[in-house]
This record gives structure tokens, sequence and C-alpha cells, in this order.
């Protein structure tokens, strides 16, 4: 009788636990908790494309051209870019999304980037963005950067994103395949 | 007498458990753990008010009018801006901190913008800083970034801002109202 | 016998919650899971040493001199970096990685900024990334960023750093100690 008085509050205790865990639906662990695989397009202004042009050229050091990348492996250019996502490597399938930021090259020797942008999906199959930032070394065959935020369907996540140089065309058009891991997940 | 021998390791295992938890004081929940409501006031530099600017384009692609906004939705334009944050929707009320950073045009068809930016408080009220970063797609009512990080008061804080425009006048004037949930609280 | 019946269920609960905590291995604590002392040197490019330079204006207000620093405490002016990592203050010290991304001066009555940026490293040591965000009021002794998240040896991470200004050189060079504190570390 006593034994029992004793372990009702502990079963009680332990029964508080595992359902605020519950409900509050917040996954940390080394397994992804969600996996997404993207590519997206990015088709850079150069002077006579400005109706396919996904990006545009904004900053460059003193005296570079502004309209095609040029000089120590583009060091200094900022683009900003509006990026048609796709669930295949093909740049004429229906985007499921858009891809919005920058990148600035920043490395006089060999070519390296700075990103910040974010996902941002509006159909039945997502809603809501994922934030990314980091530093994408892009003549390593992969580069990981960090998933820093999400809003939507991805409320509060964060993750890795391995990114991959899938198609490269002269200075004006690059594909990149995006392999996003989210390590924390808030249910919504 | 043997049931109390094994409850003992068991209420100690749970003590120390909810007492880790506790020291720790750091708080996930779907809940915000932290709201704010803060309003700020952004004066774009138009060649003849740089007194009263708090903005100012700094990028813009080859060949754009770098004093006022232009072209297709002001893509490419990139804007630095240190502008007051207050508690209520006039411009003239005493600022409570400053948000500091950037923000870029980043779509040919429609307005939407990436933002990057800091606010900061030095006041009695509030010490520290919240780091934001996302899509703003500026012609939705509503819209949700990331708070990616926080310092001072706002440790190691996360969570969603969703902004909207609360007024806009010309290309000149526009104020957002941010309402700032945070989901992640380290007590500090 | 009864009471065994019901402990043995608890036990293993416990176990089972123990363990997996055990076997993520996430520490989230108010006390740093690690810490990191570096020292970064930022060369400005300045018209005449674009050998040695490691930074470079690349954005600036309407009519702003894009080689040196100029005007309202520098206001405007976009900078991208790839500076060089040393564990001691000496410049000439073997780097043990790269600070690469960008910063912004946007204040006109003081010198502040915003950076976001990543260090870089591939070293016996450290292999991997940190990524930071956050406002840089430089006229104060110490200000605190954000660490955002990390990839490789740094998979995962937030915490905080600590920007001192070690040494600055007039307009062309200066050199900041950041004491990095990890709150959030995930085992690799």
């Amino acid at each position: 009788m006593k034994t029992q008085a004793l372990l009702l509050p502990l079963f009680f205790l332990l029964l508080v636990g595992f359902s605020a865990a519950h409900s509050r639906k917040i996954i940390q662990s080394h397994k992804p908790c969600k996996r997404l695989i993207f590519y997206f397009h990015d088709i850079l202004y150069n002077g006579h494309n400005s109706k396919n042009a996904t990006a545009a050229i904004v900053g460059a050091p003193a005296g570079s051209n502004m309209t095609i990348l040029a000089g120590q492996n583009h060091f200094g250019n900022v683009v900003v870019f509006d990026d048609p996502v796709t669930l295949d490597n093909n740049l004429h399938s229906p985007p499921v999304g858009r891809a919005q930021g920058f990148y600035m090259y920043d490395k006089k020797e060999i070519f390296t980037a700075w990103l910040g942008f974010s996902m941002v999906f509006n159909s039945t199959q997502h809603r809501g963005s994922i934030n990314f930032a980091g530093a994408d070394p892009l003549m390593n065959k992969t580069r990981d950067i960090s998933v820093i935020g999400g809003t939507g369907d991805f409320f509060m996540t964060r993750g890795i994103a391995t990114l991959m140089t899938d198609a490269y065309e002269g200075e004006v058009y690059f594909r990149l395949k995006a392999d996003i891991k989210l390590y924390e997940c808030w249910s919504v």
C-alpha cells in the first residue's frame, strides 16, 4: 500500500514529462527529421538577357564591369537573385518555389562565395520559407551551408544544406542541387 | 524496505533531471516565451534629404539610378539602413532602439525584398540585440522572417517576426510594424 | 512481487530516456560547451595594394569614393572580405582558417557596422565552418554577435562571439579578436 502511494506520483511525473514532450513536438536529432532535394537555376544578367535573367550584379569593386563577371575570380561581385526552384534538374520544369537573396564572390585566388537567401514556397505541397546562410567554396564538389530558420511549414527549423554545382554554362547560367537536411523540426 | 531501496535512486534521478532543466532555464515551446511589438521607420535618401535620411541605396544593377528607386520593381537595389525603432506608429516618438542592416529588392515582377538586420537596444527596458534574416514579400499583408539569434537580454533567442507595412509614402518613407514572437528563450 | 512488476517498466522508461539523450549528444547550456579565440586581419583595398588587400569596398551611396572609406562615418559602404584567421595577434602567423563574408557601415553619426560572415577551417585541428551575423557597434570595447549555425566539426552549433578591435591602422588595416562561445554543441 505504501509502495503504491510512492509509485503513483512517480508515474504521474513521468506522464507529465512524456506528454509535455509530446505536445511540443520539437525534434532535435542527428538523423534528419525532414529531407528535401531541390534544384535552383541562376541566369545572370549579361547586358542582353534582361527578360530571362534571374540574377544581376549589383555591387563590384571600383572600376569593375557591372554586367559580366570579371577580374580576380569575380572577387567583390555582389549578385542579387530570384531563381526558380524545381524538383528535377530541368530549367523548364514547373517551379515549386523561388530561391531569393544574394551571393558575393569573396576570394581573389579561387572561386568562393558567401550566400544569404531564402527558399520561398507557396504551393499545395509546401507553404513557408527556409532561410540559409554560409560560405560556398564552389570549387568543392559538395559544400555545406546552414539552415538558420524557417517559417510556415518550416516553422523554427534548423539544419544543413549540402550544395552541389549541377551545371555551369559560361558566365551566364549555373544550376545548384540543394540537399536540405533538417535536424530540428517544430511540428506545426 | 527493498522497495524503498529501489525507489530512492529513482526519485534522485528524477530530481536531478528536473533541477538540471530548471537551472538551465532554456524554454523551447510553441507558445511564445516572449513577445515584443515595435515599429520601425525608414527614410530613404533621395538626393536632397541627407540630414533626415535613415537609409541609402548602396548597390544597384549597371546603369541604375543610385538615389531613387527605379526600374523593374527596384530589382537589384541594395539599401543599407539605420532606422529608429519606436513603441507606437509615430516617427517622432522617442526611439527605444535602432534597426540596423540591409534589404535588397530581389524580384523583377513584383516588389519583394530580402532582409538581414539587427534590432539594437540600449535602454533601461532592453539591453542587447535581436538578429533577423529572411524573405520579405512586401506586397503581402503579413510576412514572416526568422529571428536567428540574440545577445544581451535576448541571449541565444530564436523566433519569428511577423512584418506588416504600416505606412508607405511614395519612394521615400515607409513604416514597418514588427510583431516579434520568441519561441526559444535562454534566461539571463 | 507486485512492486517489482511496477518498477520494471519505470526503470525501462528512465533507461530509454537517458540513453536517447545520450545517443543524440546535443548540449544546450548556459556554460559554453566549446570556446575558441581567434584573430582576423582585414586589409582594405585602397587603390594601390591589390596584392595584399583582403577586402574591397563593393557598394557605396551615390557619389561616394569606392576605393577609400569616406563620408559620414563610412555610412553605406559595403565591404566584401576574405581575411586570414590566426591564433595570435600576428598578421604573419600561419593562418588556421579564413573569415569570409561582408560588412556594411550602417550609421551616419558614429561608426557601426553589420556583419555576415563565416569562419572556414580546413586543417587537422578544425574542419568545417562557423556562421555569424549581427550588429557590430565598433566604437564599443566589446560587442556581441550571434553564431547562427555551423557545419563539419561545428555541425548545428549556436552561440555568441564577442568581438574586440585589437588594432586599427588608418583606413587600411584592422585586426579583430573574436572570443567565440558555443552554447549549443551537437557532437559529430
